[in-house]
C-alpha cells in the first residue's frame, strides 16, 4: 500500500498526490486550490468546508472508499453540535486524507468566489477585496519579555499567515488593548493588503471570531449627487443604495462656477473640502443605518469623481483644472485614510481607494466605466458615452481605447433650458409630437400615464428634464416644426399656433396653463444650446473616430443615470451620436457606480484600471482644431445619411428648410468646464 | 600623457584615478566621497565648494600645475559675481578635473557633517537627518501627456536624484502646485527618507531654491514639564529651547493619578491626549517665534517620554500600565505624522520619530538617555540613573546592558515633603548643617548668596526642592542630627533646639519667620519619604548589578534636569546611588533631550537605539523577590564603607546612634508609578 494518496479537488479540477494523514486544508494549499479559513486551520471558523465524494469516479478511474477520509473527529463532533454542520460536509483543516478521493471545493469556501455582476454585458467578477479577516491568537503580555500588544499581534499574523511587516494607525492602536482582552487573546483582526507593494495594513480588530463580513462603500461623487452602495466584502452583494445632493451646489450649479468662486474667495477651496467631506461622512452614516450595519465594519471605501470634484475632495485648489493646460495635482490612483477624506467614523483604519484620473477633465468616473465596460476585451468597436455636464467619451477596441472629454455644458441636464429643470417629479421626460397635428403628448416623471391618457389627471407640470428635452427638440425636427438648421417655423410655415412669435424668433408651446399654471415651450434660445451641446458630443466622438481612422463604430454605448433615460432614436435624430443601427445601442446604467463595486471587491480590477488608464491615449479637445471643425459642421440636426434612412423607417422624417442654404448659427465654441 | 588624473580627496584621503574632463562633483561620487549638492549640479546651490590645492604634495609625490582643474566658466564666475565665491574655492559641478590634484572638501561642503556634541563625554555627532532639500526643475505640464504634477516631480526625483516611490500626504499636494507656479517650475523639495525600507516621503516644498536650513524639534515630553529645542538640520545647532508646564497635571501631578483619571472617567484619556497635543503645538508655536523660525520650514521632530505619556500622546488609553503585567499597546519606534500628535501646523508633510520604549516603566526617554550615554561603547561598568518620580536605570558596559525602572515616588521632587515644592524661584536648593553648633545654611534658587551672607538680604524663602531636601536629610545625618536608622533625635540627643517636639518625633528647623513668614522644617515624615524613594532607587540599581554579577560599578552617570543638581556627595551619604570614589560620579545633564537631539539630526543614531532597545536586558522590579529584599536592606542612611572613609576625609561625621540595634522601619513596599 503507498503512503500517498491522490486528491482531486473538483470544480478547479487541481489534482496531486498528498501523504496520509494530511489535513485536507493543508492540501488545498499544496496543490494551490482555493479553500478559505479565517482561524488557521483551528476547527473554530468553518470556512474551510468541503464535500467529500465518496463512490465510483469513472472519469477519474477512481473508487473512493469510505475511509478515504480520517474519522469525524472531536472538533468536528462539536462543531457540528454547536453550530451544526451541513449534510456530508467536513471541516477541511480537521479531515485527513487516508487514500485516494475527490474533494468539492463549495462556492462558499473559495476565498476568491466569482459574482455575476448584474449589468448588460454580464460579466463576471471575481471577488478579491483587499481586507480580509484573519482570527488569530495572540500570546499574552509577560512582564519578562515586555514587547507591545501591537508586536505581539504582529509577530503572531506574521508566524500563523505569513504577512510581514503589518502597519497599524493610532486609531486602531487605540483599540487594541481593549478588544485583546475582551477576546481573551483570541481576536479577529482586519488586515488590508493594497497588493501595490504597500505593506499589510491593520485596520479593525474584533474580539473572538468574526463571522460576519466586513463592508465597504462604492462612491460615486458627482458635480450634483453624491451616491453610494454598501457593498458585502464577502460575495460582493449590496445592502443597501442611497444619494444625496452635492452640497457644493451652494458654491455654484456646475463645476466651473466652483472653480471661480474657490478663485474669488479666501479660503473657498478649503469651504467646499469642507462641505463635500461632511457629505461623505453623511452618505456613510445613512449608508450603514438602511443596510443596519454597524459603521466600525466598514473597512473599506472606493471613490470614482470627475477631476474637479476629486481636488476639492483631498482639499487641493482646482484653480488650475480651471484653465490650460488643465493641470492635475495628482492623476494615479490614491491609497489613503478614509477618515482624510471625511468618511469617519468607519472602521478605525479604514482605507479609501480612488481610482486615477485619466486626463484634466477625464476624472476617475471615467476610469470606473471603463473598467466597467472593458472596451479593450472586445474586437468591435465601442463608443462609450458618459453624459453630464462635461461628457466623457471613450472609444476603443482590443487595439486601441482613446479617451477624450467635450464640454457639452449643463443643457442635457435641463439647466440653461427656458423650461429646463432637474429630473424630478413634474418634469417631462417623455414627448412625442404628432407629425401631422404637430400636438404633443408627454409623460411626467411620476405618472405612468401619457398626457393624452384621461388617467394622466391634473397633475402639476413643473418644466422639462434632459432626456425630455432631447426628445422634444427631435420630435420637433421629425414633425418638421425645426428646419436643419435648427430654426423653429412660424405658425403658419409649421401649419400649427403652437409656434407663437417671441420677438424675432418662435417658440413651440408644449403645455399651457397660463395664467393659472405653468407654460412650457421650448425656444429658440432652448434650441440653439440643444445644438450647442450636441454638437460638441458628436464633435468629441468624431475626433476619437478621426484618430482612430475610422468613420463609424460597431456600438454606442450610453453610461450614466442619464444615458440611462435618453432615447437613443431621439439621440440619434438630434445627432448626439454617430449613427449606428439602432440595436447597436446600449445603456450600461450606472457604469461608474459599477466600475466603483468592482474597484471595491477585487484587486485584480485595481490593477487592471491602473494599467488601462496608462495604456489610454487621452485626447485633449481643447488643442485639437478637428474638434473646433467638427463642432461647427456638428451644429444641423442631421439630413438623412444610410443609418437615419433606417431610423426613416420607423420614424416620418418631413423634409423641411426654412432657410434653406442659410449657414448654421450658433457655431462659435463655447469653453465650459466642469 | 595621460587620459586619466589622480584625484586625492582630503580630508577623507579617499583617491583614484578619473577621466580627464571630469567634473570635480562627478569624481567625489565615483570615489565616495561626502560632497553636498542640492541643486544637482547646475551650479545654483554653491554647496559643492571645494578648495583645490596648488603645488607640491610631497606626501602625495605630486606635483599639481595650476591647470590641474579647467579654468573658471561663465557659471562660477557669475556665481562670484552676485553671490560672491571664497578665494580659493570652485563650484564642484563646474570645475573639471584636467590633470593630478588634491581637492579639500571644507567642512560645510560635507553632507554628513560630524558636529562636537557639549556634553561631559563630549562625543562626536554625524549630522544624518531623515530629511533634506532637494532642488529640482519639474517639467511643465502638458495637454498631450496630462500627467499630474506630482507625478512629473516624483519623476524628476527619480531621474535626476535617485529616488524612487515618492509619496505625499494630503497637505503637501495641496501646496504642490501653487509653489511649482511660484518658482517656475524650479522648487526645492524636502524629502524625509527615514533610511527603515519605507519609501522617501515629500514634506514641504518651496518656490525656487531654498538656501536656510530646514529645521526640527526634539522634545522630552515628562510628566511634569515638556520641554524642546528647536534644531538647524544642517549642522545640529540649537536656535531656541523652551519648556511649559505639561497642562495634564490638572488631572493628576503623578502619572499614577493621570491612569486613575482616565479609568475613572469616561473620555479622561481622550481629554489628557488633547491637552498634552494642544501643549505640543504651543511648544512648537514658542521654539519657532522665539527661534524666528517659520514654523513651515520645521520638517521633523523627535519625542521622548516615558510610557504613560507616550501612550497618553498618541491617544492610547493607559490603563494597562497602572497594572501588572503592565502592557505597552506598542514598544516599537513610530514614524509618524507629526500633525497626529498635535506637533502642527509645521511643514505639511512633517514627520515625527518617537524613540522605542524598552520596557512597560521604561520609557523612549530611558532609550533617549541610552543612545546620549552609550554605556555599550564602553569598556568600564556605567550605572545610569535618571531620577524622576519614577527613576529609570541603565547598568552596563559593551559586554551588556541592563535596564529597570524603580518606584521612587515624587519624594525627589519635593512632593509628599512638609515643606516640599517644586525647583523654582525662592525654594533652598543647597544647605550644610554646621557639625558643631547643628546650625544650618542655605542658597536659595535665584539668589547668588548663602544665606548667612550679608548680601542674602531677605528674600522670601517659600520651601524645599528635591535637591535641597536630598542635602539636608545627608546634612542632618553628618551633622549627628538623624541616626542610622533616619531618627530625628531630641533638642537634648542632638544638642540643639532646632530638634523640636511634634507629638512622638521630632523635626529639624531650617527656617523659622514665624508668625509672619514660613517656617521651614524636615519631620521624621520627610525623612522616612526620603528614605522610602532613595531606597527603591537603591535596590533597583543593585538588582542590576546583582544580574550582572557585580558588586560595584566603574562610575555614576546622574542624568535628567534633577541629576544635574544633585551634590553627589550627599547622594552617597544618603545612600541614594552603590558606593564609587566621588570623582566617577558625574552629571550627564539632560541626557534625555540630547538624546533626542542626536535622534533628531542622525538617522544612524535612530537605527542604532532600535537595536539597542532590543538588546537591553529589562528587568521588572516589580516580580523580583530581591529587589523587595534590597529595598528593605537599603532603608538605613548607610554606615561607613570603604569609599564611605573617603567621604569621611571631606565631611566630618559622627557616629551617632539614638535607638542602636532598633530594627530599620519603614521596610514596607510602596508600590507607586509614574
Amino acid at each position: 500500500m503507498s503512503d500517498d494518496a491522490l486528491v482531486i479537488f473538483t470544480p478547479s479540477g487541481k489534482r496531486g498526490r498528498v501523504a496520509k494523514g494530511t489535513p485536507v486544508l493543508a492540501a488545498a494549499r499544496a496543490l494551490g486550490v482555493d479553500l478559505d479559513s479565517v482561524c488557521g486551520g483551528r476547527g473554530i471558523c468553518s470556512k474551510c468546508q468541503v464535500a467529500p465524494g465518496y463512490g465510483e469516479f469513472p472519469k477519474h478511474g477512481l473508487h473512493v472508499g469510505e475511509d478515504a477520509l480520517s474519522p469525524i473527529n472531536a472538533v468536528e463532533a462539536r462543531y457540528d453540535r454547536i453550530r451544526g454542520l451541513k449534510e456530508g460536509r467536513r471541516l477541511g483543516c480537521q479531515a485527513c486524507i487516508q487514500g485516494d478521493i475527490v474533494i468539492d471545493v463549495p462556492p462558499e469556501s473559495q476565498v476568491h468566489r466569482q459574482v455575476i455582476r448584474k449589468s448588460a454585458s454580464e460579466r463576471v467578477m471575481e471577488m478579491d477585496p483587499a481586507t480580509r479577516t484573519l482570527f488569530i491568537e495572540v500570546p499574552e503580555p509577560s512582564m519578562h519579555e515586555p514587547k507591545g500588544d501591537f508586536e505581539r499581534l504582529s509577530e503572531a499574523l506574521a508566524a500563523q499567515f505569513g504577512l510581514t511587516g503589518l502597519q497599524a494607525g493610532l486609531p486602531v492602536l487605540a483599540q487594541l488593548q481593549k478588544v485583546l482582552r475582551k477576546g481573551h487573546w483570541q481576536i479577529s483582526a482586519a488586515v488590508n493588503e493594497a497588493g501595490n507593494g504597500t505593506p499589510p495594513r491593520l485596520v479593525a480588530v474584533y474580539p473572538g471570531l468574526r463571522e460576519a463580513a466586513l463592508y465597504g462603500l462604492a462612491i460615486d461623487l458627482g458635480s450634483t449627487t453624491i451616491a453610494g452602495h454598501l457593498v458585502a466584502l464577502d460575495d460582493g452583494r449590496v445592502l443597501a443604495s442611497s444619494g444625496l445632493m452635492n452640497p457644493q451646489i451652494r458654491f455654484g450649479e456646475d463645476l466651473m462656477s466652483r472653480v471661480s468662486y474657490a478663485m474669488m474667495n479666501e479660503g473657498g477651496a478649503e469651504e467646499m473640502t469642507r462641505a463635500v467631506q461632511e457629505a461623505m461622512g453623511s452618505l456613510a452614516e445613512t449608508l450603514a443605518t438602511e443596510a443596519g450595519v454597524e459603521r466600525g465594519d466598514i473597512v473599506e471605501a472606493v471613490v470614482v469623481c470627475n477631476p474637479v470634484m476629486h481636488h476639492l475632495l483631498l482639499g487641493i485648489d482646482p484653480v488650475e483644472l480651471g484653465q490650460a493646460p488643465f493641470a492635475l495635482a495628482t492623476n494615479e490612483a490614491l491609497d489613503l485614510h478614509a477618515a482624510d477624506i471625511g468618511l469617519a467614523p468607519l472602521a478605525p483604519g479604514a482605507r479609501a481607494y480612488i481610482l486615477p484620473l485619466i486626463a484634466g477633465h477625464v476624472g476617475a468616473d471615467c476610469a470606473a466605466v471603463a473598467l466597467c465596460e472593458a472596451p479593450e476585451a472586445r474586437e468591435d468597436l465601442s463608443l462609450i458615452v458618459d453624459v453630464g455636464t462635461n461628457a466623457e467619451i471613450l472609444l476603443g477596441n482590443k487595439e486601441r481605447v482613446l479617451a477624450c472629454s467635450s464640454p457639452t455644458g449643463p443643457a442635457f441636464e435641463g439647466a440653461q433650458i427656458s423650461s429646463g429643470q432637474r429630473a424630478a417629479p413634474g418634469a417631462i421626460e417623455r414627448i412625442e409630437i404628432d407629425p401631422t397635428t404637430k400636438e404633443p403628448r408627454f409623460r411626467i416623471i411620476g405618472n405612468d400615464f401619457w398626457s393624452d391618457d384621461p388617467a394622466f389627471g391634473t397633475p402639476t407640470i413643473t418644466g422639462i428634464c434632459g432626456s425630455g428635452i432631447i426628445e422634444a427638440v427631435a420630435e420637433m425636427r421629425i414633425a418638421g416644426i425645426l428646419d436643419p438648421s435648427g430654426l423653429i417655423g412660424s405658425a403658419e410655415q409649421v401649419g400649427t399656433a403652437r409656434c407663437c412669435a417671441t420677438g424675432r424668433t418662435h417658440e413651440y408651446v408644449i403645455h399651457d396653463a397660463s395664467p393659472d399654471g405653468p407654460r412650457i415651450t421650448v425656444t429658440q434660445g432652448d434650441i440653439r444650446a440643444i445644438q450647442l451641446a450636441k454638437s460638441a458630443l458628436y464633435a468629441g466622438a468624431r475626433l476619437l473616430m478621426d484618430e482612430m481612422g475610422v468613420d463609424k463604430v460597431d456600438r454606442v454605448v450610453l453610461a450614466g443615470a442619464f444615458g440611462a433615460h435618453i432615447s437613443p432614436k431621439h439621440a440619434m435624430v438630434l445627432g448626439m451620436i454617430p449613427d449606428v443601427p439602432l440595436e447597436a445601442v446600449t445603456s450600461a446604467g450606472n457604469a461608474a457606480g459599477t466600475g466603483a463595486r468592482m474597484a471595491l471587491c477585487s484587486r485584480k480590477s485595481r490593477r487592471a484600471i491602473e494599467a488601462q488608464v496608462q495604456r489610454i491615449v487621452k485626447i485633449e479637445t481643447a488643442i485639437e482644431p478637428r474638434f473646433q471643425e467638427h463642432f461647427v459642421a456638428a451644429n444641423a440636426i442631421p439630413h438623412a445619411t444610410a443609418p437615419f434612412e433606417e431610423l426613416a423607417k420607423v420614424v416620418t422624417l418631413p423634409d423641411v428648410g426654412f432657410n434653406a442654404g442659410g449657414a448654421p448659427e450658433g457655431g462659435g465654441r463655447r469653453r465650459r468646464r466642469g
